[in-house]
């Protein structure tokens, strides 16, 4: 019966990816309010994709753009319900200048498919409510209960999405979640990424003088907020690129030496990442490899830096104020809000005296990690071979995908992150793509997993 | 004879009020080329007001503004020439909503005139006129000889002058020069300037990866410009707030414990000075007052930083690169090509691996100082006295003016910096003012300042 499915897969390809490219044409950027009805036009259309497979599907309208939900409990209690979730909304494809072909004009390639949304994340949605059709069009019945969750915000924040998760958390009510909005370890070779970071991010800002001064008049007597703000930010690390927050490593928990053998094997060469993003020395907490420091280590990064004068030029001036964006990355187990009492508490005791701090949070998530050893993610290991005909590499990811510990706090939900872009896709970039190759072993690696979801003992 | 000068300009006030409302009404914005018109309309007044005082008078065109130049050698070879400096180009008046009368409309109220100019500079090198038209109305010879040299880019950079003084060294030969672009101590208080501090203006940027990165796929593995730019910066300091840049300090003078002891008489008060910009905490270099530390120390400003995010709430970047500007005042006998070039050594030598630095070199201007003791000061001090009824303080500036080095370097010439301005007087800022009782010294002081630099053993 498997069989089955994934063979009418591989031949209705063609039509797969005609229906693939007629979504990519919507250019439903969540952004920009001028692209607001076509949005509406993508949620739509995702909600008829959905209603062809024989899912019951509802359009939320929302403070913002629609979310999409498509269920079908027709498998029964005695098997797991699945939650599937993905984003219809695409980037805005400026600089449209630099695209080869139009964004919004799906072009195929050396078997690629060139659009905006290709492989973020419309073209990964596909995959799901391709596995979806074939059991549809060959009238068999679905292994498992099955909710599509498809929201329009995930590239703006996923505002409504946030207060949408508790209010539907009965009709969300499932066992557990698939996402597919990451990346394959490399051509070839999927992957299943097991854990995310977290995030929290900071706009702060130091106020000195209550007016610009002159620096000549006044240079050497006053604080300059853009000269301690240097102080406050730089004194956030150690010799050793650790950060200085009190309590900030308490609860990162060390790797596991048989995760850090596993990733041994991956063939992770600093050499090769740090030429292609153009850089002779990496960078780091001491003690700790690239990968782990990627993966399983926190961050701390300035994002930004702007005061006094930014032109052309010279202008001697005392800034009255001075600011920087500071976000953190927090590693398995870090407790979000815990470290941002933690960074605020630090950064009011840091604040020079003269200066006074203001500090605007632009909110957290929570770092995830699902077990290993899990009988779902078995599942999703061998759905990966039915698919591929190899098992997938396990990997972590360093990015924070917010829903998913939303999922979790909310519902209580582990997510299986099963990807299939590839980190040469140019996400957020002119030229996006997404291999069709690719896009073939997502339809099949989907299809493949309602089916091994519910058989855990296989 | 200098009595009756003296008289002629006090009965002579109200038509010296007009002659300066006239020039005021001339809007000689140097920085906007749409003002390029009106700055040669005030070259023109300027040298009219010249010619009529009796002085052979030539307005040179450069590559910007013109430069206005008179001279009178009548008094022969046995008498000091003076050299007056001045500008009548303005700051741009915006923002014009804050002015309570339009910036080019000059108004009196309460015994100042309110517009864009009057304290800087038009209203200071009126005080020169009238000084000079005083003798030529009086049919009295002027006493020395004199070269009046007014600028039109004081505002943008002197950029003409710069070349413009060095190729007129023959012309501009003089014993002293006067300067009028400085404030008095005080309301009554006139004040004769005897040093600046010294200036060299960076802007810095540090480079890492090729392209903006996410800060979740890559952070914590990368070189962050804009966090190693705060750890550069921050570290040009040190807990004593003394700049660690090495042999900065090295040609920095101590103070004359004489000079110390006669500005503990001026009665500068921390708190007051402090509260005027909204400060409770001052802030500087340990161990020194702040007098002290604005006038005779060095000092180090970040006067502007920028990169990455700049915009309201969250991205999450990687920036390639962030910069910032660094300016440093100079203390009297620093040596300005040495410390740019111990700046630059020191930045190369810090920059952090991975990133690669570039610094672009926006000037420089060495300190000045004048001795307390030469026949001109004298001579100066006996001015003040016959124009203010009483001495004028001596006092020096942290601020930089760049021509009065020139002079030193260039023509060897010693400045007197005699200014009649106010701190209050809202100078580069809107509602600008001129005391008409601070006009009315001005042209006194520089009448008598004539009389006494012929007189220099009185």
């Amino acid at each position: 019966m498997l069989t089955e499915i994934l063979n009418h897969i591989r031949e209705d390809q063609p039509a797969a990816i005609d229906r693939l490219c007629d979504y990519l044409k919507i250019p439903s950027v969540s952004t920009d309010p001028a692209f607001k009805e076509h949005c509406q036009t993508a949620a739509r259309w995702t909600a008829n994709q959905l209603s062809e497979t024989g899912l019951e599907t509802t359009i939320h309208q929302t403070t913002g753009h629609p979310v999409v939900v498509g269920q079908s409990k027709s498998a029964g209690p005695d098997v797991p319900t699945v939650l599937f979730y993905g984003h219809y909304d695409v980037q805005p494809p400026d600089p449209l200048e630099k695209w080869t072909t139009p964004p919004f004009e799906p072009t195929i390639r050396e078997n690629r498919v060139y659009a905006r949304g290709s492989s973020d994340d419309k073209g990964q949605v596909m995959c799901f409510i391709e596995a979806l059709r074939a059991y549809q069009v060959r009238n068999i019945p679905l292994p498992v209960n099955v909710t599509v969750l498809i929201e329009g915000e995930e590239e703006c924040g996923s505002v409504a999405l946030e207060s949408f998760v508790p209010q539907h958390a009965d009709i969300l009510k499932a066992d557990i979640a698939v996402v597919s909005d990451t990346s394959m370890w490399d051509y070839g070779q999927p992957a299943i990424t097991y854990a995310l970071r977290g995030l929290l991010y900071f706009d702060v800002k130091l106020f000195g003088p209550s007016r610009d001064l002159h620096s000549g008049v006044y240079g050497g007597t006053v604080p300059n907020p853009a000269t301690l703000l240097t102080r406050v930010l730089a004194s956030l690390f150690d010799d050793d690129n650790r950060v200085t927050i009190p309590g900030f490593y308490d609860d990162v928990v060390d790797l596991d030496p048989a995760e850090r053998d596993e990733w041994e094997t991956l063939g992770f060469c600093d050499q090769v990442y740090g030429k292609s993003i153009g850089l002779d020395a990496l960078f780091g907490e001491a003690d700790f490899s690239t990968l782990e420091r990627r993966w399983a280590r926190p961050s701390c990064d300035v994002n930004g830096l702007y005061g006094g004068y930014m032109g052309e030029g010279a202008k001697t001036v005392i800034p009255s104020f001075a600011g920087g964006k500071v976000s953190f990355r927090l590693a398995a187990n870090q407790d979000a809000i815990k470290i941002k009492q933690a960074f605020i508490d630090w950064f009011h005791a840091n604040t020079p005296a003269g200066c006074t701090a203001k500090i605007e949070d632009h909110g957290h998530a929570y770092p995830v990690i699902v077990p290993r050893d899990s009988d779902y993610l078995s599942a999703a290991k061998r759905a990966v071979q039915h698919a591929a005909g190899k098992p997938p590499v396990l990997v972590r990811d360093g990015a924070t995908i917010p829903v998913v510990s939303t999922f979790k706090t909310e519902l209580g939900l582990d997510t299986l992150l099963i990807g299939f872009g590839l980190n040469d896709d140019n996400l957020h970039s002119p030229n996006e793509k997404f291999e069709l190759e690719n896009y073939k072993i997502g339809c099949l690696t989907h299809a493949a997993l309602l089916y091994e979801l519910a058989n855990p003992s296989d």
